[in-house]
């Protein structure tokens, strides 16, 4: 066992999703436990966190790795110099973005990070309370105050979807539940009229979405695989008949689907 | 004008996120505009990706910046010759991670990531369904089955903050207005009581809680800075006088503002 460390002046979010993206290429090969310290902002921060990845090392009889952003030099050196192999971000790419840019680094992170992040804060919490005041189908009637309206059975990620959208990207999106009935009379149900440039469809693989609705709804119809199965197909001959761009979200992270519905609708991201 | 490109075989928010921390490392110091290219998952979309960066190095007459996450090493070579500064973080750090764990990288980021994500996934679904069904005083007697409740003034920031634990960490959060009467009466509002150690106070600067409010009911008493600073005064006050731990997000964003409150917690999280 060996024991993996996130190390950040600030949440340590970064640190974290770089060491997740590079782990999941030797997924399977090793193990691992997961050690974040976020806030390490001063000299003697760093220092106990370097004495916390040596103790570890020596405990685990492993070396210790260490996924860090640390801006400031002082503190990155102590982690660096830990018993531990350190990827630290900046270390190693601050350097040539330096050169290229012909500036001298900042090295306050967090400061400059959070003054620049106002108005991307307004956008996020203004588009999560659009997408908390439309979901599962309320208030059609500010359709057209929507980017995008995301459409789909109960339980193919429609409200995950939006609030990622908001949260990231803050983007305001709808989201409208198919009915059976819907689905029956294969006519678009009347509030989507009219915004079909602004509808994306999720669809999912229905023996997955009779996982998820039997933890709803355990041993009822509408989890029953033969629903579901009826279901999924004419959802998506629905979206087929009336042209509206769909993906199958079986097998993806909601940021996947997120991502994907951004780009296939070339929808504008508000926040950074 | 220089152009930052953002360059994966996933999402790209990895890339995103690496980009943006750096970035922040020279605010105001360069102009640039950004362009995401999400999913180059082929030889011949990494190709195209090329000659878009090559092109817009042409028009800018800057070389462009191109932070990218490519696993697969002719796709992310064919990018690294492209004419731009490419910091590529499988480029970098993959080789030292490699001799350090001893096995070879699968290359294929997305299935491995995809399927290692499934149960991670379902904690975040159903946090997201706890965090709206208990979101602003909803559902009061699940509140032992939270694992945190945020409290605060209204619009301090409590349903983005519980949004984002479930979403990000899968952490079932219910939050709950303080409203005047409670500030008035100095008591904790009765449903919170016996829930003391999952209590976790936000509050804000009088000013930005006003600006913010009055985006919402313009020129009301409600987004009064004197209301405002009577309310802020209160409640801290109430946080104190019960021993809850509170944190001014004033300058927060919401990733930092769950990511402290995780910390000071002590909370597990269930999903990666």
């Amino acid at each position: 066992m060996r024991t993996m460390f996130y190390v950040s002046d600030r949440t340590a979010i970064t640190a974290e999703t770089i060491g997740h993206s590079l782990l999941a290429q030797f997924e399977g090969t090793t193990e691992y436990r997961e050690v974040t310290i976020p806030y390490v902002d001063s000299l003697e921060k760093a220092a106990v966190a370097a004495e916390r990845i040596n103790a570890a090392g020596r405990a685990d009889g492993e070396r210790p790795l260490v996924f860090s952003t640390l801006a400031e030099p002082e503190s990155r050196d102590l982690i660096i110099r830990s018993d531990a192999l350190v990827l630290d971000l900046f270390h190693v790419f601050l350097e040539p973005l330096q050169r290229a840019l012909g500036h001298s680094p900042l090295i306050k992170t967090t400061h400059s990070h959070r003054i620049s992040n106002l108005s991307s804060y307004e956008s996020r919490i203004g588009a999560i309370d659009f997408s908390l005041q439309h979901d599962d189908g309320a208030r059609v009637r500010d359709y057209d105050k929507a980017e995008i309206i995301m459409v789909g059975v109960s339980r193919s990620g429609k409200t995950p979807t939006c609030l990622y959208l908001a949260l990231q990207f803050g983007i305001r999106a709808a989201n409208y539940p198919i009915t059976e009935e819907d689905i029956h009379s294969g006519k678009l149900p009347e509030p989507l009229r009219g915004h079909r440039a602004r509808l994306h469809g999720l669809t999912i693989d229905a023996k997955r979405l009779a996982s998820i609705r039997e933890e709803r709804r355990p041993g009822s119809r509408y989890a029953s695989i033969e629903q579901c199965r009826i279901e999924v197909r004419q959802v998506e001959s629905l979206y087929r008949s009336h042209d509206i761009p769909y993906v199958n979200t079986t097998n993806m992270s909601v940021e996947e689907i997120a991502t994907r519905v951004v780009q296939s609708r070339g929808l504008e991201r508000h926040a950074v």
